[in-house]
């Protein structure tokens, strides 16, 4: 079974992509929504909070751990790897990375909340690849104009377009969307930055190594615990109405949110 | 001593105004970066965090809470009074509201989180008191736009505007700023709905409440604690750069922040 943790409801976007490219998939979810967002927290409390919400996972029968949240990613992998040697840990800045590379002509744009941009992270991993030029903008604002549900509208549009003119400006060919919201804005994204730039969504690519992951592990007779039905999960650490709201306009369906209770490390 | 605490670095508006009323004030202030914003989490949530933020106040030599935090004040003061009944605890409702009675001739507008304006606690309120119109308004988007330093951009104009609009509709003459944010954009907000509309800012309203107390339990004798110098401290249960950063440009001056380890319940 996969596991997801996300600092809120955002990885719905990576659940979104794992539905849509391997529908019988068996996964659990946990949105730690009493402390989301994790953007803005000091990287020694994301590591804290990483390794609780793994934990939580892991306890709940997840034999893989994937990190939906980029500031997770950037700042607690490293930590979860090394306290969950067995598990295999994907995260959503490696794949990006890769797909950016592949793709690039050398010129990649980053978006992302403060936290990522700053972590400085994708700038750091795409140069360790290539000799490329990298353009970062961190765009706080987007997250809670996708939570309020303006995904297409004329704020939101003025708003994106400010965000990435520094971007266009500079001819970035490749845009990395380094939140696991910003998939939701996509098209606006792709109308701000012109049409020529090359989206790269983190959590669809994320959810191809997964799943390339699990392929492979099949072909090597590796235990498969997965015989019958699939199973599908959905945790968050704070219930409120307003999550079953959004995950039915993202997922287009009603999910069923129980309350987790983490061990508070 | 003055306790005061809130869900991040919003309070630090009602610090402003403590600092502009009473700058020989002794206080302690405990912003709860690490969980912020509450205006998203359940009651259940809200109330355990305030109980514990409290709990950190007093033990830190604290005499009187204030709540500066809207959401706790709505979701969590009836626990605080319950849990240290010899405190003082003082929110940022009533005091707006009794603010908002005293000018209004009957149609009030309220502005909040969320969290805030769905308890419906200031419609309860104001109409307890008087039988006046009242029209409410969430405006999630406001926060973020502040901590983005966006005070007067064109950008948070347009979406100040579209928020107030149904309240501009209904010609309130009064309207509470029910947000320890919101201050800090009372210009664009004025501009917005009208310079014949009177402004209340809860912080403003609750730091006179909190002074006229002192001065009462002074006059009748009561312990005063407060011979010596006078004290300012600032904890956050995450310190980030930019909290130093904002609170720089809220305050005016350089504010030394120290990491509060809070007594998880």
């Amino acid at each position: 079974m996969i596991g997801i943790f996300d600092s809120g409801i955002g990885g719905l976007t990576v659940v979104r992509e794992l539905l849509k490219q391997a529908p019988d998939a068996s996964f659990i979810y946990l949105g730690d929504t009493a402390r989301t967002p994790y953007g803005n927290k000091s990287p020694e409390t994301v590591i804290r909070y990483a390794l609780e919400d793994a934990r939580f996972l892991l306890a709940h029968g997840a034999s893989s751990i994937v990190v939906a949240c980029n500031t997770a990613s950037a700042l607690a992998s490293a930590a979860l790897r090394e306290a969950f040697p067995t598990v295999p840990v994907f995260e959503v800045i490696t794949p990006a990375v890769e797909d950016a590379i592949s793709v690039t002509k050398g010129r990649v744009g980053v978006i992302g909340t403060r936290a990522t941009v700053t972590s400085g992270i994708y700038e750091k991993r795409l140069r360790e690849k290539k000799e490329i030029e990298v353009v970062a903008a961190a765009c706080p604002l987007l997250v809670p104009l996708v939570e309020e549900g303006w995904l297409d509208d004329s704020e939101t549009k003025r708003i994106i377009r400010r965000y990435l003119s520094p971007l266009k400006q500079r001819n970035v060919d490749t845009l990395i969307l380094g939140c696991t919201h910003y998939p939701l804005l996509a098209p606006l994204i792709q109308h701000a930055i012109g049409r020529r730039v090359k989206l790269i969504d983190s959590g669809a690519s994320v959810v191809r190594r997964v799943l390339e992951h699990k392929a492979r592990s099949t072909e090597h007779g590796a235990l498969n615990t997965e015989h019958g039905a699939k199973t599908e999960k959905y945790f968050l650490t704070d219930l409120s109405a307003r999550s079953g709201e959004i995950a039915r306009k993202w997922l287009g369906r009603d999910i069923r949110f129980e309350k987790a209770e983490l061990e508070i490390s």
